[in-house]
């Protein structure tokens, strides 16, 4: 621990805000592990349970957490359709404030007939329950 | 000035943050009134001019604010290419911390042939020049 709070002073990163980046990757790490087992409700385990939760996507803005929870089932789990498999890439982390932060990066999706791809910029908020995705904005 | 506070206490918002409201929408304003003038470097005012700035269109980041503008000339001023008309709307600022804000909103650009749309997340910071954009995120 001493050697990682070292380590951060010397890069001149705050210790906490390096323990708080750790912590915000693995709310995505799950997310990808949950996403890959096919179980969604884990993946939304990641997004702030709160009917405030804004999600956007293309042109469509879903609120609410379980709005967006019954978007993703109808799109990945409905009739025909498949979750694939998620690899998350090119992740950056930006502290905006104590307890809030920016996560950017890329999703690549492959399916069994096409692999698609896009852009993420996510805001994270600290809760007394760990970090969760208060706002999502994906592209592809 | 004095019913502007007490309106603010009365319906819970900290008059500052009113007040920071105002000033934001102003930025968005002034983009859409520059853009609609043709004049991109007054509608780029509304960036933070660093080369920290990220831009995320569809798939692709822009990172700087040169990089930024060379984006716009290249997608709408280039030969053949036009700005059209630019309408915002449906615009929610959010205050995520001090000086730090989410904006969404929806936009649309009526060109001659068709008009196009789509929505947008900005991370709006508070400067000593202002508010700017720091992080944009538009989809379509």
């Amino acid at each position: 621990m001493l050697r990682f709070v070292v380590l951060s002073l010397c890069v001149g990163v705050p210790a906490v805000w390096a323990d708080d980046e750790k912590d915000i990757r693995n709310v995505l790490d799950d997310q990808n592990i949950a996403w890959n087992k096919g179980d969604l409700e884990g993946f939304m385990k990641g997004y702030w349970k709160s009917k405030d939760l804004t999600f956007v996507s293309g042109k469509e803005v879903t609120r609410g957490w379980d709005e967006t929870l019954a978007r993703y089932k109808k799109r990945y789990q409905a009739e025909g359709k498949e979750m694939g498999v998620l690899t998350f890439s090119d992740v950056e982390v930006k502290m905006l404030a104590p307890g809030v932060s920016l996560v950017t990066g890329k999703w690549e999706l492959k399916l069994a007939k096409e692999t698609v791809a896009g852009r993420y910029s996510l805001i994270v908020k600290k809760f007394d329950d760990g970090w969760k995705i208060v706002h999502d904005h994906t592209s592809g």
